[in-house]
């Protein structure tokens, strides 16, 4: 499963968001496969309320939010054990950079309902 | 100017991020250009730390994450006469969903250092 391609659909602030922005190296080394497995996890994780992901084929730059209820569904996912090794494999092999930010989710506002 | 295809290299947390998700429609209008010119803008503003944006040209799916030092310095840019005109053409004619949500960033961590 990938993340569909919309604005993910979350509830009533305040939740939380883990802002995951990577440059890839090179070559796949079956990057892609592992990220798709990640969300899948990730969808069946206790606390999941969507995610959002984008990558430039050209530049590598990726953002991924993932939306969470709280700060201790992100960190039981962040203690997954493939989810850790794919955060190694990751470190070591795909990424030439990364920044993984958790925040809290204050206020929101959306379309199209919003025009 | 568009944003760099780099992770943005920000301070010690607490920060904010501005989560910007949107669906393209389908022609263009006037959207890259503006959307350079908003980047630009908003790095000339008080408080801005960095941005990262990814667009995924065959879904149409796009996420801008902005990063500033404080609430105040979102709200005087939401605030700002063109980017509020920005804004309302968004709405009006270049996005199909659109998502904003503004976050507090708790702890954050990155790469290349941390191998």
């Amino acid at each position: 499963m990938s993340a569909s391609p919309r604005p993910a659909v979350t509830p009533e602030p305040p939740y939380y968001a883990v802002i995951f922005t990577s440059l890839r190296a090179e070559a796949d080394r079956g990057y892609g496969a592992m990220a798709d497995r990640m969300v899948e996890m990730a969808s069946r994780q206790p606390g999941f309320l969507g995610v959002e992901s984008v990558r430039d084929a050209e530049s590598g730059l990726g953002i991924t939010v993932s939306y969470w209820a709280d700060e201790s569904s992100i960190r039981a996912w962040q203690e997954n054990a493939q989810h850790r090794l794919a955060q190694e494999v990751g470190k070591q092999v795909w990424y030439a950079d990364y920044q993984l930010r958790v925040a809290r989710v204050e206020r929101a506002y959306g379309g199209p309902a919003g025009r």
